[in-house]
């Protein structure tokens, strides 16, 4: 059997394009239907795509006129989803900057229980001022103490999560000790930015832990990818740019001591897809068509903190935008799209329209056939061991990929015919992470 | 009709008798079982139960030998249970102290999305130095902090659950205008403990807010219950108590403007129930015979905050004990205990027997006719708008509750036959609150 590659579907209310809710197909409050939701996992599931995905951030950002605002808390969703589905795994996007390590654990190890090892961690470190008044502060806490405090997150959750050894709970009526204190210890945790006594108050999950996901992309991004992440989400827009990317964090990752191949690296795609080319394309320039660029012009202005006015519809960027240096947001997303414009000289329009579909995600326009090449041909140079898919239109964008590109995938070989594991680790083939030890005391016992 | 009266089902693992783990019957991992969670609401909704609610801490409290240790985090419990149920109410405790108004807000409004308007929330304080610990802390709050920054929580909460008009989204596919930017307003909350912007990224939920539910009984805590709760929790002995407490509480809501049928009371009843008398007190003795004295007695000195040697098992509690003025614990929980005790001149070992069974609630042994009997005593007494119904053992005490109290309860028009709502507010009597009025510029427009 060749490599196989790994799918996860990123799934947004109407879907990823920004004016997929106008379509006469879309169902505008698709963003608070929990049964929405729950087809979009099990049609995911049918395709055997590897795990579903929620974005999250704990603020409402950006103008509500746009389109479907605010969403379901990701945890609580991911639940209910779990309840209808058996196999997908069940990835959550939760902020490092803005919870606290015991509650966070404690959940993502309650969603690994409750899904029965299903559950993962998008680690974010949430960009932006807007977050941050929302949560006592005035100002976001500067990118490097945003990842400073990320880093120290993850080692309070991991020792969170291994404080139950996995034979702690014995259960033994007759003596009436249903666990064994010694197997359940404290972390006492103390850093520059918690003090955690622990232990966890659950036992250890099914998976030992949830999956970890990381979706930066900065220098610090990828500093913590490389250290803890099992599987990335990134935006490229060109091979180059991906293969360089993939090489990049993989040689991180080894120069840590990880084998490279225990950190799955997914470059979003989003298919645009038609039974013709002819139909694809129109297909795109409809959705194109009900951008109202207003709404968008702004959201580009506050990503590029300029005023709006500095962006005039039909003329390219300004020539003095700062450097990526001095930007406290997410310092790869404006790189990305800065690239991206200069690169191709494209107005402000235009670029508008190039983000309307994926917001700098690669978007990708043809027939079914077309977009299992796109796949194979990263897939294959050396850009990915897999792809975030995200749909532009849901559930149709979704349906149509389940129904067309995944045979051909399957066809070629790249791709699972049935699930071979039961949990999320199981189908991204990487290994349940050893617990603690037995304590000294109890092994020379 | 008859007035009503309300019951909720506090599930907690194998059963509130600490030793229910031990019978042959009961699976010693239900407390992490999803399925165990989900079955017993489907058996209290089919008794017709008002709501189901789960208790909880940010901590793991106790001897993990004792009885089964740690619990999935409820708020992802429930969604999981929403989603295999269709009518009962789902309630979940969750910690001012060691939470922040926004993300909590936000979750809870997503619970009650995801159910279709069945949430509530336990709003709870968190009493004990323990959990403290686990959040950068090296001691609790006092009492009367904790209690402030909730009043101040519950403040935030509101304005962001009302952040957001009820007729905000308005999805105009034609116009592209998704929702209307004026009726989603911050909120720019500044106190003492919070600084919250707003507005919630949520759209109103289906109750407006979850049911806000109270189970402190301190000064401090029948405060806050009487100026926000919409149903009290509460451990009550005997009816002089229940009856005192319900005048009381019930004096302190009208005091405030509120009325009194707003406020539900549901003094906790442990009933142990066998087809005959006897039955019931053996199966009250088997429970009793189960229990380890010295896991119960550690627990006992933690809540005394006495030292374990300070309580012989067969002597009654050392005469110097301190007043409540000096607990910054649970102030109320430590009152009942040491009044019971004094009352009835228990030993450490009987008293530990007595709390074995509900931890301070009322048990209540006998014979399905008299459980009925004793619950329509106190509801038409003036003890009690209905009870937080604690199975001894689970599933079997709340399978016999539905087939067998539940019945004779309809049969004296005391207790619905069908639900009539679909909301929990719908269950309780309780109007759905109105939100924000629309903004004067809209009125006056
Ligand atoms: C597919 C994908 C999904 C992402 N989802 C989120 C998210 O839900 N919440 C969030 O705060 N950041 C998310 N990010 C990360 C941000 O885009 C940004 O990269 C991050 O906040 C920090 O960025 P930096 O390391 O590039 O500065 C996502 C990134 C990618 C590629
Ligand atoms: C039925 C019931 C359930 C309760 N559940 C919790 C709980 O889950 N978590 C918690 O911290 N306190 C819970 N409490 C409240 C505590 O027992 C205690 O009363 C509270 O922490 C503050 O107490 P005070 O106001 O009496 O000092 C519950 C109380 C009752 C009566």
């Amino acid at each position: 059997m060749s490599k196989q590659l790994h799918l996860n579907a990123f799934l947004m209310s109407t879907g990823h394009h920004e004016a997929s809710w106008r379509l006469p197909e879309s169902d505008p409050f698709a963003n608070t239907s929990v049964e929405h939701y729950q087809k979009l996992a099990q049609l995911a599931e049918r395709g055997l795509f590897d795990s579903i995905f929620f974005a999250d951030s704990p603020v409402l950002f950006g103008d509500v006129g746009r389109r479907p605002a605010g969403s379901l808390e990701p945890t609580v969703l991911l639940t209910a989803i779990a309840a209808v589905t058996s196999r997908i795994g069940l990835i959550a996007t939760a902020s490092t900057t803005y919870n606290e390590p015991y509650n966070l654990a404690r959940r993502f190890a309650s969603v690994d229980h409750v899904s029965g090892g299903r559950a993962g961690w998008n680690v974010v470190t949430t960009a932006g001022p807007e977050a941050a008044l929302n949560f006592n502060l005035s100002d976001q806490p500067s990118h490097a103490e945003r990842y400073e405090r990320a880093a120290e997150f993850l080692e309070v959750a991991y020792q969170l999560w291994d404080s139950w050894q996995d034979d702690a709970a014995v259960a033994d009526k007759s003596e009436g000790v249903w666990a064994v204190q010694e197997r359940v210890v404290p972390i006492d945790h103390s850093g520059r930015h918690f003090q955690v006594r622990g232990p966890l108050n659950l036992p250890r999950s099914p998976q030992g832990h949830p999956l970890i996901v990381q979706a930066g992309s900065s220098e610090d991004g990828k500093g913590l990818a490389a250290r803890y992440a099992e599987a990335v989400f990134t935006a490229q827009q060109t091979l180059e740019d991906a293969q360089d990317f993939y090489q990049d964090l993989k040689g991180r990752a080894v120069a840590l001591g990880r084998d490279p191949s225990t950190i799955k690296i997914l470059p979003g795609i989003v298919p645009v897809i038609g039974s013709t080319v002819e139909e694809a394309q129109r297909l795109e320039h409809q959705l194109d068509s009900l951008i109202r660029p207003e709404y968008a012009r702004l959201q580009l202005a506050r990503t590029l903190r300029v005023s709006p006015e500095d962006l005039p519809l039909d003329q390219q960027l300004p020539a003095d935008l700062p450097d990526e240096d001095e930007i406290e947001g997410a310092k790869s997303r404006y790189t990305l799209i800065v690239t991206l414009a200069r690169r191709e000289n494209l107005t402000v329009r235009e670029l508008i329209g190039r983000l309307g579909g994926g917001r700098g995600h690669r978007t990708f326009t043809g027939t079914p056939e077309q977009v299992a090449d796109a796949i194979q041909h990263w897939f294959e140079a050396g850009a990915a061991d897999g792809f975030n898919v995200m749909p532009p239109v849901l559930p149709s964008g979704l349906t149509t990929f389940v129904d067309e590109v995944i045979p051909i995938l399957q066809a070629r070989g790249l791709f699972r015919t049935s699930y071979t594991g039961t949990t999320l680790r199981d189908h991204y083939g990487l290994p349940r992470p050893a617990g603690r030890t037995p304590s000294l005391q109890e092994a020379t016992a």
